[in-house]
């Protein structure tokens, strides 16, 4: 199969499972690494699963982001909410344009290299809270890159519709193991097991089957 | 006037016109610096208009660009082809996605501001060699930054149909002294007067009617 494509990586569980999906088409991986609570937690997953796999792993500082933008994913663990992941309280873990500049960063990479396709992890119940995660978005975003750059480079992201748990799902047939992948928006030495994503991570896990053997510090009820 | 936008300025000739231009509108001026020849000679520029008019002007580093990224414009003076700003050589100046990687990350910061437009110079003779200057993407881009933003942020590009003749005139008007802008992609201490950028200069400036007081190391004839 070609090798086609690039992808943003984050080391969390939607983006490491789309890396098993298509790793036969994946020429590079891409991790932004934009001085949120948990970026390091979750890019040395990135690697360690690049490694495994044999694709080429690059990390890049947009530290920017957190130099100039407000969110509490930049500010630290006690300002990220507990409580469910739909909740309005997570807007504060909005970054602004987050996957937008992801997106056009990974964009001209695969320009650079003569590559066709950025793949992006976002999933149907990130819709309600973060407008970058939205099909129209996708879309919109797809035919920006495609119509500025030679090679016509567009946004594949076949995860658009379908929920956490379906991508478990489909990461347990793919043989995953989640305990090697990062969620927590607080970045402890541990998955906190109270903030939106740990719920969130919990729920998809269990709602697939899975037996979850990550370490919670606390669990929600 | 409401100031509602957010400028990418390069410090050179089109950007510093709009600068003037909506000067009543800006609510920041942002200037990145990704490595260029010329990055260091633009920004003072840049820098010197926003002190004079008032403007807050933030410098970001896009530093992972000049690292991965290939182009002449990334990678010494003596690279930079020679010649007309139309012709196919200067395909090799393309630094991939710029335009859209700057829009994104100044749809970010005018998300994180408030703000609900970002300015773009681009220019009609920008077309046949940048697709990231282009109608069609300057469009995109604009449908991409509004779904992708909880405020609605649109691209604002209004110099996209007209050449850079025109943006001369226009400047003309408005009292700009384009000794005070750098154009020149091999980023000496003097323009060269001999590549793409600097004949472009030339002949915009002439055709506008505007005494050109550029110092240029030689004169291409």
């Amino acid at each position: 199969m070609t090798k086609d494509s690039l992808i943003v990586l984050s080391g969390g569980m939607d983006s490491v499972t789309m890396l098993y999906d298509y790793k036969d088409r994946i020429a590079m991986a891409l991790s932004c690494d934009y001085g949120s609570n948990h970026n390091a937690r979750e890019i040395q997953f990135a690697r360690l699963h690049c490694e495994r796999l044999g694709i080429p792993h690059r990390v890049i500082s947009l530290d920017f982001i957190v130099k100039n933008f407000h969110s509490s994913l930049l500010s630290g663990a006690g300002d990220v909410p507990s409580g469910s992941y739909n909740d309005e309280n997570m807007r504060s873990t909005v970054v602004p344009f987050r996957n937008g500049i992801m997106l056009s960063v990974a964009a001209g990479f695969a320009e650079d290299m003569g590559l066709r396709y950025i793949m992006l992890a976002n999933h149907a119940g990130d819709h309600s809270i973060y407008p970058d995660c939205r099909p129209d978005f996708v879309k919109a975003m797809s035919e920006a890159t495609k119509a500025g750059t030679y090679n016509g480079v567009e946004v594949f992201a076949p995860y658009t519709n379908i929920s956490k748990t379906d991508i478990a799902r489909r990461g347990k047939t793919l043989g995953i193991d989640y305990a090697e992948t990062w969620s927590c928006y607080r970045g402890g030495e541990h998955h906190c097991g109270t903030c939106g994503t740990c719920i969130e991570r919990r729920e998809a896990l269990h709602n697939a089957g899975i037996t979850d053997t990550t370490v919670y510090e606390n669990i929600a009820h």
